[in-house]
């Protein structure tokens, strides 16, 4: 009987959270997560400063907040900002219930129905879908071995005049990939050419493992094109939901406006739970803990791949974040091998999902955070059975 | 530069969070905001349980949640919805991020550019702004003293055949007025027989001082086409940002992928806390010793309006809540009046602003929460005074 509003036309929710419902059976080893190790949870800590700031400051935290944020958090937000090169003022700063609300608001923000978002080709699925929800047209861009391919993006900013790109530019979400210093640069004096925005999102870019920490896009913003987001999710918590978004003030108060309907503000516990692991020194050395785990689970991964997978699968070696991404043969189709994988009690999510323009249906993506030692092996070599079958 | 989306043009961020901005000197008593009053903060014992489940739970409290919430606020939410005679299975139920998200994620559910919204005349502020935003053309219902004109509301229905009706039946914001049982009868059965649904938004229920409590008009709801709001900042923490939508399934389903790109799901530590609060057996009594301290407030402020306002102004007696609301003659404009009530150190929010249509600027509404039994009495006073030139 209900009408729905036709931007839900089509939106079916996120394949991935409807594959995260089929693997509820423990013994499946799952590589399809996109969920830190909980290991790096730093509970005890966070449990001590919780009730901490609530004894000595229940009053205001416990009351409505604005919705900008509470100041400690966005002065660590403008440090952090600062170590990486780029300079925040303080109306430059709104701090989000994590960073995917900053994909939200920046739709809300810029997208009439049919206007055009430029997407990597592969991307994050939260954000298409965000995108698809404010009926935005999507237009993928394609990328080489180290991601978004420069000539490509003009040829698609010249044709589409987009709203926006978005970018995820370090140890990508779905990939691994990372763009180099020079594309960044590249990237921001394209858009600026053509007056496209950037929503750069840059959630795993602090889980380096190895290989020299590259400037953000935001870091050539003179003109204040580009939209930074910030996470906390892949770096303390995800079940927090704290994170921050770095643009004009003009964005900034497009944002405040539109977040004010959403949640009014981020909970002021969790805002100040965070700025507090902050102020105390924890976040640094605590990143830093958590890089050398998932480096040594990367390493596990690859010596595995290296022994099981056949050598007609192509596998990305990133230097940090959460994923491999693997190129399976023409002729192998991972979503139809999905069910057979289940069946061997090893999951992945296959590639296809992560195309706006669908395809590649021999691809597929591999977490390496979530599982032990052991059993990131034992499914390695069930995979590489599996693929072994196919290829041959 | 910026080419914004066409659903800001006329948006200018909420008026009140404006008046907010002027308030910062504590010399001025303010009936503005609509905050609950710190003193009811229960701070220590959230800091117990906060570090209690954090301890405990850490690896499942810090990881990614379910975008639908957590089973034991789940539940909690199903048996306060029995108390007021409302039965809501698992499906149909989603925790969300305030009460607010509510509002938001149902004009996504709903709302088409130019689709019709009843609003009850005056309305809450923050819906009418999301309400706008999803670009809805806003149809006001007239209210009597009691509550919404059963006659109004139909020929509304009627001529204009809206896509929901937006309602808050209990100690209405700004009015205070409750909705009589008969009505609320009547709301249902009008919406049903039109095919409108009904967005009820009840924050304020259950901080009834005097009077019997009143069934929602969800608990008609056999037709499954009323969606019920439920929020935790008025009797627990606005802070903490923690409500709920009891709705039929199918809503329930728009709910969850309109909140996935939102904020994906809300902060599990603070939904926990606020399940294990209830667990305990801490909620009902809060809530009662919160209506003791609000009772006296009330009074407070009716027995200083009742000595001090010129016998022209009419001020509603709610039996509960946290506002008052004055008519005053039609000649006085409140609006014009601000500027000298904060000169004399005292405020409160003009009542055009809550009005879809504008106009009725006699009116203003009057918060009893938030200052001091002696503030109250004070600044009633200086209003008085005000309001006495004035009529004169």
């Amino acid at each position: 009987m209900v009408q729905f509003a036709n931007r839900y036309e089509g939106i079916t929710g996120s394949a991935i959270r409807k594959i995260f419902a089929l693997l509820s059976d423990p013994e499946i080893i799952s590589f399809a997560g996109g969920n830190p190790s909980p290991q790096t949870f730093p509970s005890e800590e966070m449990a001590e400063i919780a009730a901490k700031i609530l004894v000595s400051n229940g009053d205001s935290i416990l009351q409505y907040g604005g919705t900008v944020g509470v100041q400690p958090l966005i002065d660590c937000v403008i440090d952090l900002a600062k170590q990486e090169d780029v300079e925040a003022a303080q109306d430059q700063v709104i701090i989000l219930s994590g960073s995917s609300q900053g994909i939200e608001l920046m739709s809300k923000a810029m997208v009439n129905k049919g206007d055009k978002v430029l997407v990597e080709s592969p991307s994050f699925l939260g954000a298409l879908q965000t995108f698809r929800l404010y009926e935005a047209e999507l237009v993928p861009v394609r990328m080489d071995a180290l991601g978004m391919d420069m000539n490509d993006l003009e040829s698609k900013l010249k044709e589409h005049r987009p709203k926006f790109l978005y970018t995820i530019p370090t140890f990508q979400n779905p990939t691994g990939k990372t763009l180099p210093q020079e594309r960044r640069k590249q990237v921001y004096e394209l858009c600026l050419k053509y007056g496209t925005l950037v929503l750069e999102d840059d959630p795993y870019a602090s889980l380096r493992y190895c290989g020299e920490a590259l400037k953000p896009i935001k870091s050539y913003d003179e003109a204040g094109i580009v939209v930074k987001l910030m996470s906390f999710s892949k770096t303390i918590s995800p079940g927090l939901r704290v994170g921050a978004a770095i643009a004009n003030p003009e964005i900034i108060a497009k944002f405040n406006m539109g977040k004010q309907g959403q949640d009014v503000h981020t909970s002021n516990l969790n805002q100040m739970m965070v700025a507090e692991y902050i102020r105390q020194g924890k976040y640094q050395p605590h990143v830093a803990e958590n890089c050398v785990l998932y480096a040594k689970k990367a390493r596990m991964m690859g010596d595995a791949i290296a022994k099981y997978f056949p050598e007609e699968v192509a596998v990305t070696k990133p230097e940090g974040g959460m994923f491999m991404w693997a190129e399976l043969p023409e002729t192998v189709d991972a979503e139809e091998l999905f069910a057979a994988a289940v069946e061997k009690k090893v999951a992945y999510v296959a590639g296809t999902h992560f195309y706006a323009e669908g395809g590649h249906k021999n691809t597929l993506r591999l977490n390496f955070t979530m599982e032990s030692d052991e059993r990131i092996e034992a499914g390695i070599r069930r995979l590489g059975e599996l693929l072994g079958q196919e290829v041959c």
